[in-house]
């Protein structure tokens, strides 16, 4: 996916979120705010809106000295996603479709996209993970239980801090035994990293590498070699959130895409609306090129 | 008040709004847009953003050539009203506190703000309208009923296309022949002219003047003399919408201010959560002062 002209005052709303969270004076936002919007004059709109932001998010390091404006955040969202464990593990048990719910979960917790929505609360999350299932849902379950259940390797692109502890919850259900969970090389808004899978113990569980790359997404061409290797042997690869999305829709390879719809752009681009779960499969670019 | 970092990303987005509403060409949206940033690199924000506004305005119409891109909309919404306002006027009429009902009418139909929304939809619009009573509500209707029942001028400050057929059922309610409505000197937005209160038929209930300007707001130092006049000498002023507070809240009088809290920086400042029926009544900067 391009990046779309209504990206641009979302990247600028991201850059006021990242400064407040790295200092307390408004004439330095001011002065940041100001260089991003020199950046936006004249930035190439040809790349995916993740590579865009890895950009902007490179630049705002520099001119702030902080390498991880989100540490803070990221803690705290693992924090409260692990409060939350136990009561949702109760929940699935209880659940006459553990399957659906477990998709369910993982999906609720995408909402956990600081690059969406910067001043999102404790509470919006935890009252979203109340009324999962009474939410909107688009996608096949049936589809993505039947693959997983014949796939001998599964490669599983987490994406946020928080979310990924919910994520926890679908590894244990697809069988954690042939799960490789792949994490961002470097911190980048509030994705989650090496650290974030160590938070929310997913290395005891199951294999985690790291993607190699800075994007807020996947990147094929920049990935690392071993992550490579992951993507293009598995028999299935789940991608969480809307970044992943971004950047891997034209993949030379058949993808199970989870994600909640949270933005117009990406909302117009898969037909759903604001707010709904969705689990889209893509059968990938050169797969598809074959059909024809 | 000052314009706020905030309201850059706003601007963003209402120059995107605004430009493809004239233009179907996405080359010259971006073009316009990359102007737009570099606008915002070297603006003031040292004024209100409905001055702030007014500049981006002006620019996108030597960008565009187009003088009203807003027009069509705004016919669009004085249509609506007018075909809600029968069933309004019976509901008003069944009422046990017409009064009350008719503020909030008025309130929620602030929610026509092209500019705090671009992408407002008519079934929104009347979804808001019909649960008016349901919405959270902040203010003192009795000091409003009191001041207006003893005023024997009011002038009544409009906002908004749509929303100035809504205005009627109030001005109904306070005793037209007390009232004197201004609207925009130009358009600018979806703000009201005087063709907007011509369409709602408030020409034929009460006296309309023009503002003289063309502020989305009211920038009293460059108001018409006559419209100066009226707001200095009249005993009661209702001024509608967040445009209208962010120019008007260090006035040199009191006033009484209408509308929904549309977006975070207003709802900061007032203190009262977004979507909330806002009924604020200000001293006045001098009168304040008088005081200590």
């Amino acid at each position: 996916m391009n990046t779309s002209l209504d990206c641009l005052p979302c990247f600028f709303r991201q850059t006021l979120d990242a400064v407040r969270r790295v200092s307390d004076d408004t004439a330095f936002h001011e002065k940041v705010v100001r260089q991003a919007a020199e950046w936006v004059r004249n930035v190439d709109l040809s790349e995916s809106p993740p590579v865009m932001a890895r950009q902007l998010y490179r630049y705002l390091r520099e001119l702030t000295g902080v390498a991880d404006p989100y540490a803070e955040a990221k803690a705290r969202d693992n924090e409260m996603a692990l409060r939350l464990l136990p009561g949702l593990r109760e929940r699935l048990a209880a659940s006459d479709d553990p399957f659906t719910l477990a998709v369910r979960l993982a999906i609720v917790g995408n909402l956990i996209d600081l690059g969406a929505k910067s001043d999102l609360t404790t509470a919006e999350v935890e009252s979203a993970i109340r009324d999962v299932e009474k939410e909107p849902f688009s996608g096949d379950v049936a589809a993505l239980r039947q693959r997983a259940g014949k796939a001998r390797t599964i490669l599983y692109l987490a994406d946020n801090a928080g979310e990924i502890v919910l994520d926890r919850l679908l590894i244990e259900a697809l069988g954690p035994e042939r799960v490789t969970v792949a994490v961002r090389g470097a911190p980048i808004i509030n994705d989650a990293t090496m650290e974030d899978a160590r938070a929310a113990g997913l290395h005891e569980l199951v294999e985690v590498i790291s993607n190699g790359s800075d994007v807020p997404g996947t990147l094929l061409e920049e990935c690392a070699p071993d992550f490579r290797k992951h993507f293009d042997a598995a028999d299935l690869v789940i991608s969480k959130g809307q970044g992943n999305f971004e950047t891997l829709s034209n993949a030379p390879r058949d993808i199970c895409f989870l994600f909640k719809v949270k933005c117009p752009v990406i909302a117009n681009h898969v037909g759903l609306a604001l707010g709904t779960q969705a689990l889209v499969w893509l059968q990938g670019a050169t797969k598809a090129k074959k059909k024809q």
